[in-house]
């Protein structure tokens, strides 16, 4: 079983981003052949800077690397290293009719929004459904936001083997993650860069503890019982804890007797310990000079061998062997 | 100087075509380094049947060859050979603005006769840019149908130049052929394969004698003098002769005591007596096994390496080297 994944290369990564996506996604690795992509064609709806994007697409392998993408099990690629998938996405666009690319909501809602869109952005469900049917994927998860993309790559999927003959594509399954981790930030709004208020997922241990510090508390007193509901505290340790230990936290929290800064100490040190081996990993990365870039390029190399494959199929469908 | 020029594989070609189209496309080749190519990729936006693109293709192929393109002199190549094109027409699309796709006339008049159309045909002059923007063209001599989509691409080169960096993209300057010579067909409309009323480039004898004796004329008696004026067999013999032939015939007509007959008999054997080496070249190509097929591989093999230079230069600018 074929499993395909393409990661957006935003910027440094944060826990909310950890949790809410890149554990799930490495959890792929262990269920069937998964395939992960660093979107950086898609990257380009958006990001026009040539020295941001390749610090971002850089970042972004090694961060995914530390956190135990296992390139011997997993194929890891940059989009930009298989041209194939803008090929196909040619090709489907000439299946695609308009109005199933006017009627998607992220891009009606740009558009509402007053934003003049780029044609990139407006093309995306193509290039995503070329992203997907190259690899003949089996299952792709998506958060629900991307569900009606997912449907428009069926859609095409299937139009494709109504014109040009069953079996021309592989239709693929959908696989909604319907509750993924939603990780507070400092401020107690979801964490987000656009709100300043993230942890980094990489910061130093003075920085870590500094920013584990100005989490948003209220007012109890030391001595008193502390509310466990809605807790920032308790909601991020119970990311980074065993349920024992968490459990442990919470009747401390309801027996009084110790401050918000012990409890901040103690999810402190329960943060730093659960990504010491990341971090462990990550300067053993960083000491290998060109490891990241071999093991894209090696990524790539089995991925275009399937993307080609596919690539020559369709071709010979639809007249441009 | 560099010049490009696109051919639509859309079948056998006619008298239309040949003098509308081929015969000046086919002057350009003495002018500088000319590079023709098939648009295959442009033909899946109207045309999903594998067997008549392959056939079309290559007919156009062949007839091009054996109207004189020469392969030592031009670059000849399907587009579908130089993937690079819909790799670029990506990066492209991320910098066109959705109005200066939706404001295209041909895509507006095909919606508002209630066309319903593909991603293909809307996107079709990013694809069109970028056929152009990677062999950095000089020149790039269109109708005036395409007059507005050459604006296009050269609006999306200086777009690409100013987003990232002077020198990205050249900017090609447009040579709109205004008078091209308008072919009439057997009923006096415009030549056209869905009036029904073409002559095709390689008619067997018999049939294009058939075909011309067809004409419509007007029932003037034959030992009057017949109107000049709005002659099909005028217009069509100004095609294939030279001015003093044409000169002797007008004189015929205005001498009176011939019949629109003889002026046919006469209309045909020039029009066959100017496709003569034409013919032969065809045959002497269809006798050997593979030489359009070489002719065009190595036409390709030296497009795609013009084609790897810009799109690398580019691929740099953008961050995705």
């Amino acid at each position: 079983m074929r499993i395909l994944s393409g990661l957006q290369p935003t910027g440094r990564l944060h826990l909310g981003n950890y949790f809410g996506m890149m554990q799930p996604a490495l959890q792929l690795q262990h269920q069937g052949e998964a395939l992960y992509f660093i979107a950086d064609y898609h990257s380009l709806t958006s990001l026009h800077d040539a020295a941001v994007l390749r610090e971002n697409v850089r970042n972004l392998a090694i961060d995914f690397l530390a956190c135990g993408l296992d390139p011997e099990k997993a194929i890891f690629f940059r989009q930009s290293s298989v041209p194939e998938h803008t090929e196909l996405a040619w090709i489907l666009s000439c299946v695609t009719p308009m109005p199933m690319l006017e009627n998607c909501t992220s891009f009606k809602d740009k558009v509402a929004h007053g934003f003049v869109p780029n044609h990139g952005l407006f093309a995306y469900p193509v290039l995503m459904a070329a992203d997907i049917l190259i690899y003949d994927s089996d299952l792709v998860p998506v958060g629900k936001d991307q569900k009606q993309h997912l449907e428009v790559t069926r859609d095409i999927a299937s139009k494709m083997n109504a014109t040009f003959g069953e079996g021309t594509l592989k239709v693929p399954k959908p696989m909604i993650r319907e509750a993924t981790a939603i990780v507070p930030g400092l401020d107690g709004q979801k964490m987000s860069k656009s709100y300043g208020n993230i942890i980094g997922l990489f910061e130093e241990e003075a920085a870590l503890k500094k920013k584990i510090m100005r989490i948003v508390t209220d007012a109890t007193p030391v001595e008193a019982p502390k509310p466990t509901e809605g807790s920032l505290i308790l909601q991020m340790y119970r990311l980074v804890t065993t349920d024992e230990e968490y459990n442990a936290l919470v009747a401390d929290f309801q027996k009084g007797g110790a401050g918000y800064g012990d409890f901040k100490k103690r999810l402190f040190e329960k943060t730093w310990a659960f990504f010491a081996e990341a971090r462990e990993k990550r300067e053993a990365i960083l000491s290998q000079k060109g490891y990241v870039e071999d093991v894209l390029h090696q990524g790539a190399a089995k991925a275009r061998a399937y993307a080609q494959q596919t690539l020559s199929r369709v071709r010979l469908a639809v007249g441009l062997d």
